[in-house]
């Protein structure tokens, strides 16, 4: 995962075993290093030990080796577009990568790694011969450094799995209302004052980008600018457009602080600070946000009134566009192309620039059909919550960009994922990203024609625990969380009720939880901060429902579903100890009776379709409004289960099966 | 977990929530350094958020807080014997904790932290008061980063460890014949030849003694001589007894290599040597090892013989006492104080000197009445595979030194756990030294009073799990290695069987596995080394065995003892399928198979036993060989549920039960 271009698959394989070493051919220094990569990562899927591997010019004779070969260097500052297409063949007695670049290299090692696997004879690669390239040249990881910080360690173990799935972007959010992320030599108000101590040094920044360049990955700066800067005027009130004192802001949302755009002040900081940040960050596009302004300080300020006025700008979009203008400028002065959101599209600004699109293809398509190259994000916000099949789903040539001619859609130039943390910490933030995100690289990178949702599920639950090997904690983090809210190490009960909640959907956790002012400094430490985006057993049950209630029924589906509503049904027995221990357990009590009840809904349809008796309108009814009822929010996570229970009992009442759509409340 | 000397518990608890703050009372510059460790330590255990508490040298009216107050600093260089006493008193309305020194608040902090536990109300700490200091004053884990290199992130994380158990000496083996793992700018070769690439910068080195100091540990340098000492020779070959030239050492065990006594440039380069390490080692002691020196080269070189006799040194014992000698004005004149194992206590040394004992109490003992110090780890060696009640029964005054006089006694500073790294990797060597390592500490650290085995096992297991919020490995790797070996996410019959074995004990790895030869190439990644090397579950049911075969039988016991035994005899078929894919599931299928058969001798005798009716002699006498036979090591582990299996069918033939010994193989 991502599915190659092409691949023909043949008999016998090769063996990996300490024997084994690698073959360089290639004039490009980084080929050693990226080998060096390459066979530490085979150490982690194998277990094999540091010295066991090694590389050399010439495959070594009798032994398996793989020959690597690339026809020439990649960019020193990697590009947008770069080739990175590869063939790889491997057989039993030796396998062979070539490509026309180092990154292509990176790809097929990523492919290889991916193809070794335990056999009766040890570690090996099966026989196979693969043409591969990515659809989108820009694949893309974005990471809110900004509302929580997230280590060092967090971003290189992103960046392994990033690497392993093909990304070959990391899009860095560094500011936002809640802090200012990098230091600045220029102004070192803006980190000293604007992060809380949480900021990275420069050096440290020098070491995420060498991390990601290694492989293959370029890093995007994103300075978000005029708006979601409250923290850059904490250290810096000139540059805003209300009177000050200005403090890290802690709540979430959209606020009001907002640079001066009228003031020449502010254009010499952005000269000087966005010169500092061009120097540090070498990749050729300099995001300057450009997002969610809502113009309340610019209206109350009377000079910038004034000078609206005197410019004719009609309003604060066209402000903005000035502003936009004028950053414009600075960014090319420094040698950057400008990418921001969706708002900064208007047509003053020049065809270089690239629009980020959190508000969906139809967005992009009119972008490029006004001549601007765009990437899309919208549909692919892992902070929603939603299922890896919606994600998968969405194309950056579907809907509103679907009928673009060829020449406008070589414009849009992939996409990109979001993993905005207003609700994720350092200890969940992988559950979030993982493993859904390799369903999205699969998106960017495969045909256009790798959309089957089955295979994507079977092949996503292998790469999930595959990439527990780069130390992500998607897995790991679950079960210590749950064992910290329960205090206890027992705990198969709770453990069984959070593998079928989800987070409510969308944005409904702010709303839910705004009653308790959610903050930045709020703990991530309950069942919705541990629940899994996508509950993979509930999906499992709905398809076992879905296959038995469309029939035919095959031997053993019933006992499957009774053996689950029979453990499900006594949940709240097997869970009421660690309850009376945990307040945090205690919170998804409701949750559990819910299940507990759907649970004995579904025994009780399954006895009517075993009777062969249709169950009665009434007992119907009741249930079905129980079921809505299980279904609501509570805790604000989802009980999962709901639907597939659901059919259940409209199949055991004669009816046909419908789906149970997510409650508005929790969407 | 150490348990403290006085403790008594109070009605009610404080609870710990965002609000919660920490005052500082102290002059100690150290002191807000160690309170903002332990509140990141609060936060990995409560997954509360990073600004969510904060330090300030007032209590915080009406909020929970924590109010520290130190005496006076600890030392800048942290000294043998420093005062790390503290008293903590817990209220519902607040907690304060006293100590002399900063050590001493470093150790009560991790007191505090595990008193903080999940509650109905939320995380808080009951009301208690605390009494404690240590035992001994030198309680320590050795780490051999010399036959198998150990990152640095692999040292962190169990400097975390050590740091929860109030250990206060981090020993780092750093040469060995088979790696010299330090950078040194004097004598460069040594490194660049000697490590394969794998060793740490010195700026690493003082990122983990800062790390290490910061937590109040010492760190103890050893460098091994004169032998164990051959990765040395590969760029300095002038400095051993041989003729040279020498390659790394890739097998284990005792070699012929070591330096050359006889000759000055030897003393020379171990000046120049000792001097760089000497400044680089902050710490009062250096450990030169000092053991195994076989004294072939020795026997072999002629002018060194014509030295010995030149000299009147009348063996090699002797020629080593000679070359220690001269060592220790070396390591005398650098500032440090000589440390080394047994080997090296002779008369002729000053009683400065402290001896490291692999050999036991009374090798210890014997020292102590010359007037040495000493230290523990005969007993406490982690490699060896012993269970937890072992080494927790070894003290430091017990055996030949139980009978020393009190002031004898005060020259035993403590004792030391040992991993050696023969046969563990980064990937497994946390769970070689946790949580068996905190059962060592509580011996090193609390009353010797405390030996309460089943109490120390209840909280082994508890802090076993609480241990994973540093990011030690030792239990998220085991299922991480199942399920490599197993090639599947499906691994409940694979972790069934690896629960109940253990790897073969003391040196029998190496003997089993003499045949194939193993070097520090070869890769760890079998059930063997997945394994722990204490079976818990195993240790579960011998004790429910134990009790049924005493009795009174308490109602539930045979169900559970049944329920167990029918899962097993059932396990080669579901292993099977696994078993068909994987070579390292297919190795231990004799196990599965031996698991089965001690399964049907098990049910076979309670059938007996529930019939009321003696088992035939004939039955038993070929069960218990069964029994014999089914202990005997494959794939080098032990499957440990033979022996109570064992007193089942003894007790189905009315004998009495008896305890099955490891076999001579597997010891």
């Amino acid at each position: 995962m991502p599915w190659p271009s092409e691949v023909k698959t043949a008999a016998g394989q090769m063996p990996i075993d300490p024997s084994f070493s690698v073959a360089l051919h290639g004039s490009d220094p980084r080929l050693k290093k990226t080998a060096e990569i390459f066979l530490a990562d085979l150490r982690r899927h194998t277990g094999m030990l540091p010295l066991d591997f090694s590389i050399s010019d010439t495959p070594a004779q009798g032994h398996p080796s793989l020959a690597i070969t690339s026809d020439k260097a990649s960019k020193e500052i990697q590009e947008v577009g770069e080739d990175e297409s590869y063939q790889l063949n491997v057989t039993p007695s030796g396998a062979e990568l070539h490509a026309a670049t180092t990154l292509g290299v990176m790809r097929g090692l990523q492919t290889f790694l991916q193809l070794v696997q335990v056999t009766p004879q040890g570690f090996a690669a099966p026989a196979v011969s693969i043409q591969d390239k990515p659809r989108f040249a820009w694949r893309g990881l974005m990471i809110d450094s900004g509302r929580h910080f997230m280590p060092l360690d967090v971003l290189k173990r992103n960046l392994d799995g990033a690497a392993a799935v093909k990304l070959n972007v990391f899009h860095w959010h560094l500011s936002e209302n809640q802090g200012f992320r990098v230091e600045s030599k220029r102004f070192p108000k803006l980190h000293e004052m604007g992060s809380d101590g949480l900021y990275y040094t420069q050096d440290q920044v020098r070491e995420i980008l060498e991390y990601a360049r290694e492989r293959g990955i370029r890093v995007v700066p994103e300075f978000d600018m005029p708006g979601h800067s409250t923290a850059w005027f904490v250290g810096y009130p000139n540059l805003a457009s209300g009177p000050g004192p200005y403090s890290i802001e802690r709540k979430w949302g959209i606020f009001d602080p907002a640079m001066d755009p009228t003031r020449e002040s502010t254009y010499k900081f952005l000269d000087v600070f966005i010169g500092e940040m061009a120097k540090l960050f070498p990749d050729q596009f300099f995001h300057i946000g450009g997002d969610e302004v809502n113009g309340k300080e610019w209206d109350a300020n009377p000079k910038i009134q004034e000078f609206m006025h005197a410019h004719s700008l009609k309003n604060n979009a066209d402000l903005q566009a000035y502003f936009n203008t004028r950053v414009q400028k600075l960014v090319a002065k420094h040698g950057k192309t400008m990418e921001g959101w969706d708002e900064i599209l208007r047509p003053d600004l020049p065809k270089s620039i690239v629009i980020h699109s959190w508000r969906g293809q139809k967005s992009l398509g009119e972008a490029a059909q006004q001549g601007y190259r765009g990437l899309l994000s919208s549909g692919y916000y892992l902070d929603l919550m939603s299922p890896t099949w919606f994600h998968y789903a969405v194309d950056p040539f579907g809907d509103g960009a679907a009928n673009l001619s060829d020449v406008d859609k070589q414009k849009i130039l992939g996409g990109e994922a979001c993993m905005w943390s207003e609700f994720v910490s350092p200890e969940n933030v992988d559950s979030r990203i993982w493993p859904r995100m390799a369903a999205i690289a699969e998106r960017l990178w495969s045909p256009q024609s790798v959309t089957d949702v089955n295979s994507m599920y079977q092949r996503l639950e292998l790469i999930s625990h595959w990439l527990d090997a780069y130390g992500l904690t998607h897995n790991i983090n679950y079960d210590l969380m749950l064992r910290r809210m329960a205090g206890s190490d027992h705990i198969s009960a709770l453990k069984e009720l959070a593998d079928l909640v989800e987070p409510v959907k969308g944005y409904a956790r702010e709303r839910l939880a705004s009653a308790s002012q959610p903050t930045s400094l709020m703990p991530l430490n309950r069942v919705i901060d541990a629940a899994r985006p996508e509950s993979i057993p509930a999906r499992n049950f709905a398809n076992l429902v879905n296959q038995f209630v469309a029939g035919p029924i095959k031997p053993g589906m019933e006992s499957k579903i009774r053996a689950k509503l029979n453990k499900w049904r006594d949940n709240p027995t097997a869970l009421a100890p660690l309850a009376q221990n945990s307040s945090m357990v205690q919170e998804i009590i409701p949750v559990s009776q819910n299940l507990s009840a759907l649970a004995a809904a579904g025994l009780q349809a399954l006895d009517y379709l075993d009777r062969g008796e249709k169950a009665p309108a009434a007992w119907k009814d009741q249930q079905l409004a129980l079921v809505q009822q299980a279904f609501q929010p509570k805790a604000e996570v989802l009980l999962m289960v709901a639907g597939p229970v659901q059919k259940l009992i409209q199949a055991s009442a004669g009816e046909a099966p419908t789906d149970l759509p997510i409650p508005r409340s929790a969407q």
